[in-house]
């Protein structure tokens, strides 16, 4: 199988090889560059239609988008470590936490580099500035409920476990950082969550 | 355990009791009117800091949050039939489906319902209505879009097979109704699709 994929900063693709170094699995890679608009030309339109990485492309044609989908599919491949979770209430919460880090966090993200950053104004020149400005607001309000959160001090996201949630959460606080929207000096617990997550080996990839 | 829930068009709790007359389980109920801003009382916002529904209590007092982590916890409680895929494969496809129900579908949905829809104003002043009106015609965008994915007549979103992703885009779609947005005429499978869905005994929960 192969995995298209681009580099960082871009933080969907980033998902699935931070999870293949957690698993200690290895998948052939190949680089669709989004800053050139590879991943909308028409032969890979013909793969995902919605022009998105990463995609994963099994050997018969078949056809995995969406990273936590991708994701998934390894985690039933492999299921050790588990990084979905073991139990049924393990499995809840590492549910429940991707999607609070996806809604909370990338949500507005993904709304301030959308309408407010110059940098995808030429592609989107329709942009609803006042609507992006306020979103950073928003993404500054919710890393305050996250810090909140954790001031359980549990090691990790979903509990005492590293999982996916980490994974979800690490690739939307650094995307926030290129957009200009650091973790504010006081969120402590966020912060040494942070430093956790980033101190390990798959952080890199 | 406990579920809390509300009625229609509350589209959330509604995703978790379809789910439940599919899986043929039954739980205790209780209703948080959200009309009455219940979900946002000191008492409620323990359980859910989010203040959100659905959510599930177990009996140690152990909270689930988000309608798409409850029916995973349901899922490893009762497996069959399986709403979230069997196989690799399969548990691929239905996450990739419930995710890209929710991002082209649930997403420009919600922005105008809180953006551009006068039954919000009130809890929502600061409405960014030009970015409310303008996520209108995304939402027409992307049913076409999903009217084209179906358009190789298989019979379920995610496959052969009814799924969690069935249940997420159908109760997107109800809502869109909800909030004026029908599916344009010419769609004709993404109709076909909601007339085979909505015509299960489920689709009542």
């Amino acid at each position: 199988m192969k995995l298209y994929d681009d580099k960082n900063p871009a933080p969907n693709p980033r998902k699935v090889r931070i999870f293949l170094a957690e698993k200690g699995m290895d998948v052939e890679r190949v680089r669709v560059a989004i800053l050139k608009r590879e991943h909308k030309a028409p032969a890979f339109l013909k793969k995902n239609s919605l022009g998105q990485l990463p995609v994963l492309e099994l050997d018969d044609g078949t056809i995995i988008a969406e990273s936590v989908a991708i994701c998934r599919y390894f985690e039933a491949l492999q299921p050790q470590p588990a990084l979905f979770g073991e139990t049924p209430l393990e499995q809840a919460l590492v549910e429940m936490w991707i999607r609070r880090a996806e809604f909370r966090l990338w949500g507005p993200m993904g709304q301030v580099w959308i309408n407010a950053d110059p940098r995808t104004a030429v592609v989107n020149p329709n942009q609803f500035k006042d609507y992006g400005e306020h979103q950073k607001t928003i993404v500054a309000r919710n890393m305050t409920w996250l810090d909140r959160e954790l001031s359980d001090d549990r090691e990790f996201l979903a509990g005492s476990r590293y999982s996916m949630a980490d994974i979800v959460l690490l690739c939307g606080i650094d995307f926030c950082s290129f957009i200009g929207l650091d973790i504010p000096r006081e969120l402590e617990h966020l912060r040494a969550w942070y430093a956790r997550v980033s101190a390990r080996p798959s952080a890199a990839a």
